[in-house]
């Protein structure tokens, strides 16, 4: 039964145990790791679901994989289009070509050619338009008119929200006992997923957001019940640089704990402690809850925490605690 | 039964199997992965066993313990010392700590400050001497005898051979039905236990070595069937600037079918394509198969490959793509 909050549409446990059983054959169910040194500089129990090594390197496929498989035969052929240059437009364009249907992806004219090669390798077509939100969206509203492709929002739509869920899923079911689980937060696509599917799966675990200081939109939306507009992005976690939507508002405010915010050098930290300590590559916004952990540990102290590593594409001649 | 080969000392399958049993309440039973991506670069199907992950960073942390544990109380009390300042001081100062005795690691003056914390986070001693062959033995020699302190040497000892086996032993248990198995060749400890191990435990299973052109005195030993001396030493992969000593030698000549070099280049591109694609954090000496099966890919083309990550602990301050 979805657990629509006024007149917005969401995701309840059922919609996201479909999602589960609807992506299975096409994403990976990403292992559960542990890390007894970061452990101990968290006095916490640490368990990170590894969405850096899903398809695409990153937990977006899941969401775009399930809006893809969820839409019915007349619909998909027409395709989807969406306005990401990153994560989600190479997950969409990468469910896209899973289910042999077109898809469009609008990116700023500016968008890195690594990017772009990203969304083509999968056979998506590229739009380029000027580098305004008004451009971008009136780029995507051109592309479904033209060919009636259909807009899949990188997170304010249920069935990407439902696909996000699917990795929390996967986590409790591995580690049933969790005391906390905290997932970064953007636009709030994985945070509502999780959030859903932890209060529903879970109940005595308590889910927790977690974002850079500098894009602080979602705690301060938290806090205050409306929308508050994100002013400046100068975060280095480029995947959180977005705004929550009515949508991810309402569930995160009815599912949420906590919205945790984290420094950039703490992010650097977290992220270089994580390629250090763990072996693992992740991108600076798969850093932030660790970070937000590190910075006020007594928050999480003697608890059993799953933490969503959400994604590791990270430009590799430029981590960020090089020189530059 | 112990594969001696003339007068020297080899362990047998026997002899792993004790070692994977003594060991395996301390050290991680490593995944082992695979990249669809990866796979279509070189046109076989590749299993990577991910001794990154392993305690200390490294597949060393197998041997040292091995050796460790097989020490009879009287001799284990007085303590071990070796002259590593790689991954096997480190795995040794662990391997000590777990069994609560002392650990006297012999460096040169010069190694990095980074080196002596990783021996001394696990409570080892320092001895440090001037940084050549003759004042490395000495200092060694010094501690043995002012100690008592028992010599475990880095590869020249069948129970560290016989801890290394292990990790190929859990590869093949993993993957059964495997083709070739890679494993990276310095001194060849790594290889000798991988090939004892395959070859008794998987008889259609070839085994290959990988070392740097650069640092080729493998290659040209496994030929000439004599110890060819290692003139310059300048590869980039610093795990790997050792030779093969008689005992490795032999194993490796009755139990390796071939053993390939690749390019520092190459190296740095396997390395890279680590990060990248599999998000793993891997030192040089670990891309090393890779870079061979990159540089050579018809020697196993459509065949199922394991390969071997033996380690992750890298400066991640210079990386070798980087400008520096």
């Amino acid at each position: 039964m979805p657990t629509g909050v006024g007149a917005l549409d969401l995701p309840g446990l059922a919609e996201i145990r479909a999602a589960h059983a609807r992506i299975a054959d096409f994403v990976h169910r990403t292992p559960v790791i542990t890390c007894a040194s970061i452990d101990a500089e968290v006095g916490a129990s640490l368990h990170f679901k590894c969405e850096h090594l899903q398809k695409v390197g990153a937990f977006k496929a899941r969401g775009a994989c399930n809006a893809v498989f969820s839409l019915p035969d007349d619909v998909a052929q027409r395709g989807v289009v969406t306005h990401s240059s990153g994560n989600h437009g190479a997950a969409l364009a990468w469910a896209a070509a899973r289910r042999r249907i077109p898809a469009w992806v609008v990116m700023p004219e500016n968008a890195p050619q690594v990017k772009q090669d990203n969304v083509r390798r999968f056979g998506a077509r590229i739009r380029l338009c000027a580098p305004t939100v008004a451009a971008r969206e009136a780029a995507c509203a051109e592309v479904e008119r033209e060919t009636g492709a259909k807009l899949v929002h990188p997170f304010d739509d249920p069935s990407v929200i439902a696909g996000q869920g699917t990795a929390a899923l996967e986590l409790i079911e591995a580690v049933p006992d969790l005391d906390v689980v905290v997932a970064p937060c953007g636009g709030g696509g994985l945070l509502s997923g999780t959030s859903i599917a932890i209060g529903a799966a879970s109940a005595r675990t308590r889910v927790m957001g977690a974002e850079p200081a500098n894009a602080d939109d979602a705690a301060r939306s938290f806090a205050s019940g409306r929308l508050e507009p994100l002013a400046g992005t100068t975060t280095i976690a480029d995947g959180l640089r977005t705004s929550l939507s009515p949508r991810t508002l309402a569930a995160i405010r009815a599912h949420v704990a906590a919205i945790r915010t984290c420094s950039e050098e703490g992010i650097v930290r977290a992220m270089r402690m994580t390629f250090e300590r763990m072996k693992q590559v992740v991108e600076p916004s798969a850093a932030v809850p660790l970070a937000a952990l590190l910075e006020d540990p007594a928050a999480v102290r003697g608890l059993r925490v799953g933490v969503i590593l959400s994604g590791g594409n990270v430009d590799l001649d430029r981590l960020p605690w090089l020189p530059h």
